[in-house]
């Protein structure tokens, strides 16, 4: 490979004489060589970084302390960037400075060499026309930078992966739930037989669940819209021009076209990422219902005939490499997988973020690594859950039929004609001798055959149905 | 001891004469002999019941299906448990039946059994003048209740205890904020000497955290106001009289004082507990908040001697059994253990509210006493470090001031008039020389003495410190 | 209440006048009003350190700087620790400092005024005749005496509770493993049908867990046998005689007749847990085993008349406050619980344990009150597991019949035979069309019915089940 | 992109023209569109189904029930894997089914038809000499492939990259501790000063730390090397020869030069995965101190002015963006964020091993990839911080010498001189007076000067220092 030298405050260093990065993100390689073929620095971030060094650059033009042309190269490169035209120039991983220093360097460094590059500049000048400090990282430091490209790709996944995702199988649960809502079924607690419900109203629970989930991922978006950039160094704003961070978030705000606003405290955004664990929290919320759900779909769909089965969902492929025939709910197992995933980052994060320590929190990558994974995997089997599974679930209704019609739990709707201590005898009998509630019932002697089929009636158990 | 006779549907039991409570919760205690000195039932959720059997007794009584003198005995035990005179009466553990169907039963036959005395009867008589099923239990299944209670115990809690003690905590903390703020002191970041800032800006961060997490836990109120009463056994609300959802879940409201509301769907009431994992999540936030405080005050405050030495804070009892005269920061010590806990206790909940299936979550007990511990950890801390530490801090500020003084980090203010290079050269050679930055400075030639004291004041590098 | 004077360090304090702790015991009660009324200091704690502060005060008497009159009086005092007489005496909660010092001055200071008292002075004595720092603390620190009783503590509750606990459970399972070794029923995955195994295979599953398991606690032990005591203040050993280390050890593992050495590293041994951290990992790994235990036998015994009802287990109570009759898995359900408990407790314990600094680690109460809580859960659970549910488990042969009969997947015997894709062919269609395999295999063309019959025998598709 | 056609048991799929893969893969891919660019199935369970194919076909070949061709075929196949030449055939994504069928299928087929295409065959012929079911996956099921690749992958990453990158670090600490044994210094407890140790005695701790961290591992290794092959579907080793089990063991463990060995019990082998939860269990215990010790030496190379100060570690690159000459503790960043992922990445694991049902856990994917996870990133970041950071450390004597002469914990030299309590009045005394310890002592009549120059000497409080 060919070299080219390039220069920083710590002396020389050689670097692949093509790339636009220089010898901050080239000295980061050599230093931090950790799992360096699957944990790349996440590719939203350094989107993100795209957005706010491009707002920097029009805030310090607006300010004064940045020329026009200056400020125009920097857009241009940020805009290639956005396009995914220099995705091969961000090579650094998660495990390095915990301030994303480097990453924020790599930024610097390819914003300013490329665009050296575009204003007919060499990559071996050795003055370039742009200074990756200077010019690029004017009015910032990544102390600030970098949580500020933290929230934006945070509140960007949630709002493009993450919401549509959860909302899409939402849908289809709701609309499940519609279709399936006069289909009397019986009820189960405990594992065990329950009085009867309907699988509308079943599949009503998982809407519900998925409802809340999104609006506590709705309540978490407000802190996440705060932006630290402006607090630079330490929170105080050092070496910034006036009314910079409040200029600087609505430039951002303008070219993402989400609501960011200025933190309004800078020191808590550099210090703490309480915003990135407590967003993290609604995303662990919206796991634990994935989980149920899953687990709730799969067993309902087991069988074919030692389970349950009472639901049927798609057949995607071969279930099984030795065993014939056999289909499995697959989709229902990357769903689990995830949500245990999900649980897992929430431990990563909050150690993270509970470890910052006096003017700035040092897991900021570890953090936003595992916020992004979490965000992306919910948002992704969501989807791969409702088109490959969700969307073809209908209910087995002869299975369904013949499980109410045995149940022994329709004795509930006794309580209020006989009390809880004479329904229990019934129950108990007919358990223990395999008999149906009705003839146990009679024989007992607490109720005539006519009376039973008055009030055990499983479609009247179920309450209301309809406007779910 | 001298025993009674009780009946189940299972038959009979041997129970303590002179207790209130019946054969279930017999049975329970044998069955369940599971830590049975450190893991009680918590006391929140017994009160929580005594809450909602009341409003039960109450809604039964409007809807006709209780006579008068009954709903008055319900209520009059009601009230001896809220004022604390049977707390002997609920023996029970956590790790029982995961529904909390033994509590329930426990409540209702200490209600049942209690309002037979108080009406004149004997705990040896064998047909008792309310019945624990029957009458107190009317309209409700354990599957509904124990739900209710949990909520009502978190939301109650949360008023009353943590939202209260963080609060306070805040208060002090802004006080020391705006107190502190024109206090000058060198910033931190990798636990490396950084530019400056003020100690109330510093402090004012700790005041931002502790607000977004209150605003945060009051986000999760709403999804916990929900309450699943009237859902009964499988959130069909079998066995209940019309309208009765919405009026119990009012009477509970007017008793308690609080906005509780019916679930608007009962099906996730029962079977999932994302409000619990929810709500968590904003507590755990709390958590990592209270551990970044806690590690930055005792670490300000660390030394005498060999440490940082910038916070005083209160002495109140000899540090160390062996080294003579030693105090510590015990306050912080007890606060970041909390801390610790609240972080385990979230992944309890997590596990027991991922695991819930059809149409019943069965971890209500071990998600609800997670909940509570954390709750009241997090305000029994915050009042106690508040009181025996925070109001205590002040600045120790001849050591402020001399790190001010000799920090390297303050060349940061020469990079808008000599650029981040020749700055970076003037801090590397003091840093190698041990040298001040101004000697440096002018000896490499980069300004004047006189710029230097002009460029380089503390002071003018933190920014607008008021308005905090 | 009446009170006395007692002093420390810091002066004078009001103490209850008839308690045997003294002024730092009383300071922390009032400076640590947290939780006080649910997390006392673990009473494993208090007698684990009645061991060390006899075998402190023989070391002392062996090296000639403790008086035999003394060393007798506080040997005398932990003996009745050690039989419970004192235990109102030891009020402190886990959220005091997080090096355990108060609880060993509680220690301390009853043992001295306790000793006192039996050697005929008062309470009210200003001097008495033992000093909690000079004579019953001798040649020792917090900082090694609290992590020595975290060890004791730990060490003898998993000897003591959690291996006979989970030993009691595996002996069942193994005996039902071998008793039910003949029977055939059909095997699942993915909760779908699968081809056959026995009852008594799938239980031998849960005993090599639980065996692995057990192995995994006995692995951690040697780590746990290291005692810090010898270390003092920050693991040097200053203020103790030469030998002490060695000698104190042997006579801690003399007194409880358990195998204690002395650490190898005591700096190690004061400032990192990591054989909490290691330990609770083994117990972890046990929780993992009991969840699939506990799940596992609530599936199979779901039912009575919709679930699998694979096996019976024994009606230790009501199952339902509502549903008259119901019985459920509540042991299964506790177990469970308890698994959930014990991950979030690692959770806790892994924060506490890896945020030591420095010469101590103060995290310490927070860490053993986890261990012993999960320490404490498992071994009562498996009690309580073996007891009321696993003894009485025995499989319900027609169910278990029928589902193997019914099978599809006894056409995985034909793959060596016909080959997996025309072996997949007559699953995929005896499914489509509701028949049997047979029916199907022979109506297809791809062998006879007598080869059917010859083929496909689900007793020899269980392999070798002898032995196991 | 060209296609042709491929087929399985469900029917025909279009698959790109050139890749070795057939219809199952691609429907996987298809199937699972779940963050394919960041997830795709660890290259470590990859090579390791190539080492149990092989194995596989050499046991069918040597039983007879494979010829010799299509076992030499298979095997050239899976060396071509090992050497890597095949990377780009195996597409597929963690987030699949939870057995890992896909990734065998992937691997069956990719085996397959490139042994077709090395014995002269087309792509696109529709039959091909080998069939992935039958002859590759012979004798095997996912449900004993996938966790006995899972094993091999642990065990193999563990013995290359976990275990000697933490012996190097471990070493590395070893010779500082030695190097620094007799340079005293104070110690710190509480973050308070503390009675002196030497540099040394504080590294020997964390070469403890790490020495029983490497136990652990080395503990956990026999669970792993169990394998489950040969239980093929559910555990019976349906469809394998006669010594199948132990033949397979053998030739993997001939294959890898490791100790593998057949699982004892085959039902535990494919329904939990306890091996891995317990092997995990020892490397977050290793995060543990990971974490203590990259804590310990950021803080004791704070500074450079305002911090300890008592560490020099080496500058790697410029610390920061915008403070010129800023150097940061970057490795011990890495490092202690590699310590909170692998304590997330436990609990994602614990939530999959707690979750197998019946005969099978499905979280196999997720719990093997984020074992692989956290073995590589504490592998690789010891040897980062080890290169890095340790081997450069020394320590700053100047800073360490003032620090030790300034402690006023110098004091409990004191305590087997005057007690205790005179002790604490000296020590409280002069720090009130911001006085010496001596002037103090003297001052109150205590002792004398000579007395206190005779008793007080640092370098006699630090107990034996050879032989660490």
């Amino acid at each position: 490979m060919e070299y080219r030298i390039e220069k920083d405050t710590m002396g020389q260093v050689q670097v692949p004489a093509n790339v636009y990065w220089g010898a901050q993100t080239q000295r980061s390689i050599e230093n931090f060589p950790i799992a360096q073929d699957i944990n790349k620095m996440p590719r939203e971030i350094i989107r993100a970084f795209a957005y706010l060094k491009k707002a920097a650059a029009l805030t310090n033009l607006d300010a004064g302390v940045l020329p026009q042309d200056k400020a125009d190269l920097i857009g241009q490169v940020c805009d290639e960037i956005l396009a995914g035209k220099l995705d091969d120039q961000f090579p650094l991983v998660v495990w390095q400075t915990g301030s994303g220093t480097q990453s924020n360097m790599n930024v610097n460094e390819v914003v300013a060499y490329r665009a050296h590059v575009l204003n007919g500049g060499q990559l071996t000048d050795e003055k370039k026309y742009l200074n990756p400090n200077d010019d690029v990282n004017k009015s910032q430091s990544s102390n600030d930078t970098f949580p500020t490209a933290m929230h934006i790709a945070a509140y960007k996944i949630l709002l493009e992966v993450t919401i549509p995702g959860i909302t899409k199988l939402r849908n289809t649960l709701d609309a499940k739930a519609k279709a399936f809502m006069h289909v009397v079924k019986i009820g189960r607690t405990h594992f065990m037989d329950a009085t009867p419900l309907t699988v509308g109203q079943e599949f009503s629970g998982y809407v519900s669940q998925l409802d809340h989930g999104l609006r506590a991922i709705n309540n978490s978006l407000a802190h996440l819209s705060e932006l630290a950039l402006g607090g630079t160094a330490v929170g105080t704003g050092i070496n910034t021009p006036k009314g910079y961070s409040e200029n600087v978030a609505k430039h951002i705000a303008n070219l993402t076209g989400l609501p960011f606003v200025t933190a309004e405290n800078k020191f808590e955004a550099l210090a703490a990422h309480d915003a990135i664990v407590e967003a993290h929290g609604a995303l662990k919320t919206v796991a634990a219902s994935l989980m149920k759900i899953g687990n709730d779909i799969r067993m309902l769909s087991s069988g074919p005939r030692a389970g349950i089965g009472e639901l049927y969902i798609p057949d995607n492929e071969p279930g099984s490499s030795i065993m014939p025939g056999k289909v499995n709910p697959t989709q229902c197992e990357a769903m689990t997988m995830v949500a245990a995933q999900v649980m897992g980052n929430d431990v990563a994060i909050n150690i993270g973020g509970m470890n910052g320590h006096f003017e700035l929190n040092v897991f900021k990558p570890v953090m936003i690594y595992n916020f992004l994974h979490s965000a992306r995997l919910i948002g992704d089997v969501c989807v791969s859950f409702n088109d490959k599974c969700a969307e073809g679930i209908r209910p087995i209704e002869a299975n369904i039929e013949k499980h109410v019609q045995n149940s022994l739990m329709l004795v509930t709707a006794l309580n209020t004609k006989i009390g809880y201590y004479k329904a229990a005898e019934i129950a108990q009998t007919a358990h223990k001798n395999g008999s149906t509630l009705k003839e146990t019932a009679v024989a007992l002697g607490y109720l005539t055959a006519e009376e039973f089929d008055q009030w055990v009636v499983p479609g009247d158990m179920v309450g209301e149905v309809t406007g779910q």
